[in-house]
């Protein structure tokens, strides 16, 4: 893990939820859509082909545990997963439940609207309830 | 693959460039971007934890390879890869070049403007060199 370092925007959108075998776990600042972001504890990662294959492996089964989490927590339609990174270098990965009527519907959440921070008391119980039910589960 | 059809608006959108160990792989009929689009062979698999491990690992190794196709072709500044499934249920994964300057940048593809369909010979150029491409380099 040596030379990782989070991006300094990714610090800031987010709380701190776990460190994972591969990934750091956050929970997006922006209490409009169950949100977490996973972000690969590798120095100079962009591109899912810049980590090896047993960290591709790795990256996808918590990936998956993380959207089957969020899914349960919230009963969302439908899982969106994303990588992009065009403004935010450092590779990312966006899992997000969506719901039919929430604030980008059916469109895509990256790039809508301004982010709405939680209530410092409803984020914390957020991390909390995710990390409960995450460590409950296996990987 | 029993029971897999494909879903007729990823049909009407795209044009067909292989059918992988698990993937069908598509050409986004959009000229403003390179744009392939991964569909699991597998019978109503919406989510990525519809699939075993088994092939979500082949999956991610797919998604990969079509990713480092597309940026060595395009020069691309970045790789998007979604999934959302918002509209369109059946699971598949979106794997996009980006460039700056592009007609989204440095916003999502997805829900942009209207797509601009290749003149025809163009676009079966392109699904040319892609298949060649990836069938020349390891997956």
């Amino acid at each position: 893990m040596s030379g990782f370092v989070l991006h300094p925007r990714l610090a800031a959108d987010t709380a701190f939820v776990a460190d994972w075998g591969l990934s750091r776990v956050l929970l997006m600042d922006d209490a409009r859509y169950p949100w977490a972001i996973l972000v690969p504890r590798r120095a100079d990662a962009m591109e899912m082909f810049d980590l090896d294959a047993h960290d591709r492996a790795a990256l996808t089964e918590e990936v998956v545990h993380v959207a089957r989490t969020l899914k349960a927590m919230s009963g969302a339609r439908k899982i969106n997963i994303g990588a992009l990174g065009n403004l935010v270098p450092q590779l990312h990965i966006h899992v997000v439940a969506r719901s039919e009527g929430d604030a980008a519907w059916p469109g895509p959440v990256w790039g809508h609207g301004t982010a709405i921070r939680y209530e410092p008391a409803r984020r914390d119980a957020f991390v909390e309830e995710l990390r409960a039910r995450m460590q409950g589960a296996s990987l």
